[in-house]
C-alpha cells in the first residue's frame, strides 16, 4: 500500500511539474479532472497551492453580445505583444458546454493553437452554479501554477450568478454596449458596485456617449468617496481601437490595490467566501443525507400528524447535525 | 420561576385559546410576534400546531397589475357569501412595508374592517426572502388555528423567489393578462410547472384568446400524462365575472388532490422543505459565527501564505462543524 502510495504521490508531483513546466496538455487534464470531481485533481491541487498567487486574475463579464470574447481575443494579442502569458477561461453559467459560446471559443483555440503561451478553456454549467465557480477557480489556480501571469475570467451575462464568479477576480472589467439597455440592467441587479473599470464595446456605434454618461450618473448614485473611482473606457472589439487602454486600465487598478493595501485583503475576503461556499455546500450535503434516514422520516410522520411543531424538531435535528455546541441549537 | 413560568404558559395558553375564538386583534398581535422574532411567539405557535391543519390554503400570484388584489376582493366576498371565513395575506417580497400595494391593503381592510369572518394582512421582507417565506407559513398557522376555512396567499411576482412562497399553499394558482408578455416569463421562469389554475384576468381586453392558447401550448411542453391537467379560467376581477369558476376550479384541485392520495404527500414534502430551510439557516448562522473565531482568522492566514489549501481548511472546520460523523468531512 505504502509503495502505491508514494508511487501515486510521485505521479502527482510529476504532474504539478509539467504543469508548473507550462504542458498545456497536462494543465488541460487537470481542469478536467477537477471539472469531474476525479479525487486525483484534489490531490493535485494540494501540491499546485503552495505554487501558486502570482497572477493578475482579470474579470471580464456582460450581456450575451457585448463582444467580450472578440475583446478577449484582442487582449491576448496585446497582451503576447508584451510578452505576457495569458490564460483564458470562457464561463458560461448557461451552458453545459454546448451552444454559440463554445463554437467561437474553438475558433479562437484554433487562431492561439500553435502559441503555448496562450491556454484557452470553455467552462459550462452542468446546472450546478455553485459546482461552476468551484471548479473555475480551481481551473485559474492550475493556470496560476503553470506560470500563466494573466487570467482573464470571461463570464456571459449581468445577473448575480455571474458575480459569483467574479468574486475569484483581482479585478472586474465590465463590458456594456450602445443603445442595449445593459447599463439600466446592470444596475438594478445591483451589480453596478462589483465593476472595476467600465468598457463600452461597440464605441462607434450610435449611443456610445450617450451610454458613458449614463453609466457615470449610475455611478455617482453608487460609489462612495475616497473609493477607486471606475474609469469608463471605450473600446471597438472590431478594430481593436482601445485596447492598450484596457490594459493599462487594468493595471492601473492593480496598482491602487497593490498600493492601497487592498490587494491581499480583497484576495484574503475572496478565500474567505471560497470557504464559506465550500463548507456550506458540504453541510448541505450532511443535511440531506440526515433527511433521508429513517430516524427523520418518523419526526416528518410526526409533524404531520401534529404531535410535534417543525421548529422543534428542526432544533432536535440541528442539535444532532453541528452538536455539543449549544449555541447552534438556536433556531 | 417555576411559578412565573407556569405563569408564562397559562398566558400562552390563553392568547391561543383567544385565537381560537377568532379574536382578530389577538391573531394580528400573534403574527406580529412572528415577523419580529420575539420568543413568545414560538411558544405561541407551540401551542397552536397541534390545532391547525384544517384551512385550505390558496396561493394567488402573479406580475404585478395582474389585479391579483382585486380578485381576491371578490373572492372574499363570494367566500363569505357561501358562509367560509377567509384569511388573506398579501406578500410583497420587493416591499419592506411601504409601497402601492399596502395602500391598496388599506382599502380592502377597511371594506371588511367590520367583519370578523375575514382577516387580511401585508407581509413584507425587510430585506430577507427566507425570513418572509417563513413569517408567511407561520401566519397562515394562525390563521388556520384561528378557524379560517380558506386562505389566500397572494404574492407579487412570477419569479423562483415566489415560488419559494407558493410552497406552502395546498393550490397556486397564476393570473395572467392579456397582452402582458406574462406568460412568456412565466414560461422562461420555470414556473408554469407549479400552477394548478390559470387564471386569464381582464378576460374582456384584446389578446384573452390569444393568452389562452399561449398557456395551452406552453403546458403541453412542461405537463407530463396523468398529472392534474391546469384548467386556465377567464375573470374579470372588475365586474366579478368568473369568480364562481375560479372559486370551484380551485375546489376541484383540492378534490382532485384528496381522492389521488396527493394532499397528505404534499403537505409532507412542504413540510420537510420547511424543515430543510429552516435547519439549513441556523447551520449557516452557525457557520459565520465560527468563521468570526480567531482560530479560523489563523486559518486564513495560512491560506493567504499558502501554507494550507482551501480544500483542507474547509475539510477540517467541517469536521469540527458536523463533527462525530465521518461521512460529513468529505466535500
Amino acid at each position: 500500500m505504502t509503495f502505491f502510495r508514494e508511487y501515486e504521490e510521485d505521479g502527482i508531483r510529476q504532474w504539478a511539474d509539467q504543469i508548473q513546466n507550462g504542458d498545456n496538455r497536462m494543465i488541460a487534464r487537470a481542469i478536467s479532472c477537477l471539472e469531474s470531481g476525479d479525487s486525483r485533481g484534489e490531490a493535485l491541487l494540494e501540491e499546485l497551492y503552495p505554487r501558486t498567487g502570482r497572477a493578475f486574475l482579470v474579470g471580464l463579464t456582460g450581456a450575451p453580445g457585448a463582444g467580450k470574447s472578440t475583446l478577449t481575443d484582442r487582449l491576448i494579442t496585446h497582451l503576447r505583444g508584451e510578452g505576457y502569458r495569458v490564460g483564458v477561461l470562457a464561463v458560461d453559467p448557461t451552458s453545459p458546454f454546448t451552444g454559440g459560446a463554445i463554437l467561437g471559443d474553438r475558433v479562437r483555440m484554433g487562431r492561439h493553437a500553435l502559441d503555448s503561451g496562450v491556454f484557452i478553456r470553455s467552462m459550462g454549467s452542468r446546472g450546478n452554479l455553485g459546482g461552476l465557480a468551484r471548479a473555475t477557480r480551481e481551473a485559474a489556480r492550475v493556470l496560476d501554477a503553470a506560470g500563466f501571469e494573466v487570467i482573464v475570467i470571461e463570464t456571459v451575462g449581468v445577473g448575480q450568478s455571474e458575480v459569483e464568479i467574479m468574486h475569484l477576480a483581482d479585478t472586474v472589467a465590465l463590458v456594456l454596449t450602445p443603445g442595449s439597455g445593459d447599463a439600466v440592467q446592470v444596475f438594478k441587479a445591483g451589480i453596478m458596485e462589483t465593476a472595476d473599470l467600465f468598457v463600452v464595446n461597440k464605441a462607434d456605434r450610435e449611443g456610445a456617449a450617450r451610454l458613458v454618461r449614463d453609466i457615470e450618473e449610475m455611478l455617482s448614485l453608487v460609489k462612495e468617496e475616497g473609493d477607486w473611482i471606475p474609469p469608463i473606457l471605450r473600446t471597438e472589439g472590431k478594430t481593436g481601437r482601445g485596447i492598450d487602454e484596457l490594459w493599462s486600465g487594468l493595471q492601473k487598478h492593480r496598482q491602487f490595490l497593490q498600493e492601497s493595501g487592498q490587494w491581499e485583503d480583497q484576495r484574503r475576503t475572496h478565500l474567505r467566501r471560497e470557504l464559506e461556499t465550500i463548507i456550506e455546500e458540504a453541510m448541505r450535503t450532511h443535511l440531506l443525507r440526515e433527511m433521508n434516514t429513517s430516524a427523520f422520516q418518523r419526526d416528518l410522520d410526526r409533524m404531520q400528524i401534529r404531535q410535534e411543531s417543525p421548529r422543534r424538531v428542526a432544533r432536535k435535528w440541528l442539535d444532532r447535525l453541528v452538536g455539543g455546541n449549544p449555541e447552534g441549537g438556536g433556531t
